[in-house]
């Protein structure tokens, strides 16, 4: 699994619960419900100390503290990235691993930010209040100015008291609450300790998703402040003996993005158009990355992190697409559908939901005629570089900046400027062969899909091939010198207008029409949506109760469980595996193959140790790396990804089947202990002498 | 358009009739519907002389002679294998196209075999005798050996009149109707004329199955017997004025597959497993020969043909894929199903349909239960190669051979064998670098999908990785040569047994796993299928009547039309295409530039000349190269796609908007006389002089 898994159609929506379902937001955790079942009384102070310690990667995972001075247990698959972009010819961390030597040695990941959410604010009344005000079509634009202001707003008070936090605007059950988020963010993130991919991705993509599992997919992060280790007095213990089979567990993290009550005509586009898309562009990107690597070793290193995001994200879209092709869960949806429909006719109070399925009906409508067009280009499917990313990034800055804050697109607010400050300055490495590769694809298919005798394609290309275009934009470009975009962004418009730099020309010359899709989806889809979809939440609280989580948003939420089997093909699989199957399962050729050190290691393991283990837990892409504790709050297990059944948890929970698979810590130990012997880590951890 | 579609389920329905709907039996043409429509009598004499004059190509196409001295005109297309087999790294022959100076210099398209209908016979009651002595599930196994024999019989029975013929068991309405389709066969095929690919498939994959188009997709070849080109007496005239917008015309020639009345049960396997299954794979493959094509000018050389035929299955996967994914295709199908489905239950002489839908739907679970390890195994989808295909061959004819004839498997029947031995005898290039991309991919497909436990995943690749693997397997195996798989072949069990071959080795080791898989499907879903489709099937005509056309089976068909235009959003297509704007759309980079030819002639040529235009016929892959008459028989168009509705054709026919489209004659004659200036071949073709 990979971190943050990214929809195109982002909608919180709120579900009934059944079983150990449910990513719950910490003030609404169902611990009546978790004391009846599991025997476990969870407490507010037990939450705090929780919520405290839990840590966001705004990469896209979760991680938490482990120590008074900043260390943050996560995901090797969660660094990956730092890995590579700190990798060279000849120095491969990603197949080597990374072990700091000291504090001192301890090493910067560009780019990265982690952040703790210190506190939450209610604001449903403003923003709904703020909506109502407006027609459907610009409801969106309504809430979009709405949250920005509350944003800065809630920073600036923050700074002028000097405890800055950075303000989010956060919506929950589609619309039926408007949330503040506060964080408090550190900048300087530095990698501690990654194992060798190869043992913290043992099984490689054949065994993504899949269990039983022997990945050491574990990393140790460290956050500074002003130069030194962070304090974090708040923070969780290690219980080095882990979780066994029953254990009743708590996973804290930031799971992404569900649609489990998205209606009908919502899931039938994913189904329809963009699940079938996505999956056919991702395939073939990958075999076109495949046979690139091959090419060398230097392409195959600079290829990898990318290559694996994208087979990582073609897993989860084949079993979504499964998923959704099941008449039967279309059938159900439909059944809940009608049957919250009919509670609404029946109910005068809630006339204003009565058209709020057939008004998303007919937005869907809409976004089917556009999606193609606008995926190429404002989704920039047909600008893959990340040149043309800092490029896009840059022309809008420009614009946006000149006008008052509320009025940007929020991805360009007081309040988001620091982040994109933070991806522009980051001197992570752009791989000019990689991005030809992937360019000359995304204008190739931008061209079929399009069409030869599209504008914007005659634009785009003139008379070039992909290749010879590609080559042009990626050759004459400057883009990849953070000095050289720094200049562009603190330049403003004029800089960017004076720019004679291919890729910013590129952006310039698409920018008009892709802003002017966007404008339609916003105003033509999301508006009206959004607006029908907070009737609907509404309508369901009223009918339902409000004993409901909403969809995944890439916030803080606690589920609970257990170490469980579940039962495939009539199989019982057993809910732990040990190291003993990890050395039998290794053929020595990639990805079976084993790092030296660990074939080094056996004679003086104990095989019997725990390696990973599943749990009934409810989570999705972006609890990648979140803690998993027991009744005492410690860390029982470190998530790492899910079954191949939990797959389908972005639209439904299958309670039988769906599991969270962890890092066991009798894994975490040894490997810290005996193979890798990193002393002070080990003691920052408080691992008791052998 | 290529040639003929692959299905992994071919099978024959019957519709209801609208508009110019229908690939017609000659037998069953709707004459008086087309006199009624288009005033335009269709007689017994006229019908025979098209039906000698038509060609299927085995390969997958269609073509027509069009001189007494066995002149085929077909598409460019369809000579692509043969152009792409006789080029060399020196002298590429797709690129630069092929002009026979003179007879002696028409060139041998390897394994290429031509048949021309010459008799047909219903042997319906036989056939459906036998299948009702036995259970469902051995139904399919009685029909395959109930053809077998009445084939045998029917070649014997030629043989000793001294006109030896080739005898194919036909399967049509879903086994509502068995005939015997009795072919005379040329095992020799020469080309004598193509064109470049640059201006034969202009615009390329962007603008395949798309219209306005301007491609010169012709190609000429010739029969031979004995050495000597066939005598052709009957044939078809060119009329070189071509076809005007309202003229009706009728295309014959051998459409592939249709699936227009699958019921609901069948298409969604299509729709849920089928075409998302092959849409990635493909996908992927694409991406990884494009890759593989830039790595050097011979690589592009050797993956072209192949990579066509991938892009050309994609394009066709994803809009059938758009098709089944309209509820309300599916909608309108449940209705129709049900309508029938209440008409039997009505009538009590149609008892024995009344469960076959049930009975289908459960054959489709088994079905859904097996098809991915059936696809990777029994489908070779986990063995993409040339050598392994002829492995494959070489191990089953060696076990097939050593039964009596009517037991074997369907491919080994003595009728069955000429082809085979063609195929196998043939010195098409291997090339051993394209053979190891297409292996590797495969093989760690087939790891990821059957999972690295699997024992056959397991077996094949041992501690190897697929890269590994497909080098020792390509590297090892001298399975090129066709006089090694001669030597096999004719050494039948014991020399196949004695090789030491490791892509021999692979075919063995894999077969008994494979050939279970098959009878699985054979007995648990072809059988049941087969006895209930043909209950559907009576029960069809008993409650419709009989003027039914029968799904495509790549047998001769005859469809009814008019040049006419379309109307796409609101905008409509002109139904002829003129030079003026081929010149117009070139841009000097592939896949839009012209070849040097064009670009001299262009001063040269009546720029009004009419390029290439769209009929309402009813056609589908297979019906490439197929000559296009008018109301007195004469060629007025060759056929070489349709347009992007028309590959919706599969499952319905679009009177509004799906369309033929074809060269005009006008293209071919300014090409032969002004372009290429082949004047002997333009005197055989009786172009008048300018």
């Amino acid at each position: 699994m990979t971190r943050l898994l990214t929809a195109s159609l982002l909608v919180a929506t709120a579900a009934i619960v059944a079983a150990d379902e449910g990513m719950w937001t910490f003030d609404h955790f169902p611990g009546g419900i978790v004391q009846e079942k599991y025997g476990v009384r969870i407490t507010d102070p037990w939450l705090d100390r929780l919520r405290q310690s839990v840590v966001r990667l705004e990469t896209g995972c979760t991680g938490s503290f482990v120590s008074a001075e900043g260390l943050v247990l996560t995901n090797h698959h969660c660094v990956n990235t730092c890995l590579a972009d700190n990798s060279t010819a000849e120095r491969d961390l990603v197949a080597d691993g990374f072990m700091a030597a000291n504090r001192d040695g301890e090493m910067r990941c560009q780019g990265s930010q982690a952040s703790v959410l210190v506190d939450t604010e209610d604001v449903t009344p403003r923003v709904t209040a703020a909506i109502a005000r407006v027609a459907p079509a610009e409801a969106a634009t309504m809430r979009n100015q709405t949250l920005t202001r509350l944003e800065s707003a809630c920073e600036e008070a923050a700074t002028k008291r000097g405890a800055p936090l950075s303000c989010e605007g956060v919506t929950l059950y589609q619309g039926g609450e408007y949330w503040l988020y506060k964080y408090k963010r550190y900048g300087d993130v530095r990698l501690a300790f990654a194992p060798e991919q190869a043992i913290a991705a043992f099984g490689g993509d054949p065994d993504n998703f899949q269990f039983p599992r022997w990945c050491l997919d574990m990393a140790l992060l460290r956050v500074y402040e002003n130069g030194k280790p962070a304090a974090t007095p708040t923070h969780l213990n290690v219980n080095w003996n882990g979780a066994a089979e029953g254990d009743p567990v708590f996973v804290a993290g930031h799971p992404g993005t569900t649609q489990r009550l998205m209606t009908v005509a919502q899931l039938k586009t994913q189904r329809d158009l963009v699940l079938p898309f996505w999956l056919i562009r991702y395939a073939e990107l990958r075999g076109r990355l495949i046979q690139y690597s091959k090419s060398s070793d230097e392409a195959e290193r600079t290829a990898m992190d990318y290559l694996g995001s994208i087979e990582n994200t073609i897993k989860v879209r084949r079993v979504q697409q499964l998923s959704l092709l099941d008449d039967r869960m279309t059938a159900q949806r439909e059944a809940e559908e009608q049957k919250l429909r009919a509670a609404v006719a029946a109910d005068p109070s809630l006339a204003s939901a009565r058209d709020a399925w057939d008004t998303i009906a007919k937005a869907e409508q809409r976004n089917r005629d556009i999606h193609i067009p606008w995926v190429w280009l404002e989704g920039a499917a047909g600008f893959n570089s990340d040149l043309f990313f800092y490029a896009r990034q840059l022309v809008r800055a420009a614009d946006e900046r000149a006008r008052p804050n509320a009025e940007r697109l929020r991805e360009y607010t007081e309040g988001a400027l620091p982040r994109l400050r933070a991806a522009l300055e980051a001197a992570t490495p752009v791989y000019p062969e990689l991005e030809r590769v992937k360019l000359s694809f995304s204008l190739e298919r931008m061209r079929e899909y399009l069409g030869p005798d599209h504008p914007i394609v005659r634009a785009v290309l003139g008379t070039k091939s992909p290749d010879e275009r590609a080559e042009e934009l990626i050759g004459g470009s400057d883009l990849a010198d953070p000095a050289v975009r720094m200049r562009l962004f603190d330049g403003g418009r004029a800089a960017v207008a004076a720019s004679s730099d291919p890729v910013i020309a590129l952006a310039r010359q698409v920018d008009a029409e892709s802003r002017r899709l966007r404008t339609i989806v916003e105003n033509e889809v999301e508006g009206p949506e959004r607006v029908a979809q907070q009737a609907i939440a509404q309508a369901r609280f009223k009918v339902y109760g409000t004993d409901l989580y909403p969809d995944a948003t890439f916030t803080l939420r606690l589920s609970y469980g257990a170490v469980q089997a579940w039962v495939e093909s009539g199989t019982r699989v057993e809910p732990v595996t040990r190291l003993d199957r990890l050395y039998e399962r290794t053929t020595g050729a990639p990805p079976f193959a084993l790092p030296m050190r660990w074939l080094d290691a056996r004679e003086r393991l104990d095989l019997s140790t725990r390696a990973n283990f599943v749990t009934t837990n409810d989570i999705v892409g972006g609890n990648s790396g979140s803690p998993m504790v027991n009744a005492a709050g410690d860390i029982v297990g470190l998530v790492f990804d899910g079954n191949i059944h939990s797959i389908s948890g972005s639209y439904w929970f299958d309670t039988e089947k769906n599991r969270t698979v962890a890092v066991h810590p009798q894994f975490m130990r040894v490997a810290l202990q005996q193979v890798y012997r990193v002393e002070p880590l080990a003691r920052e951890l408080r691992i008791p002498a052998r």
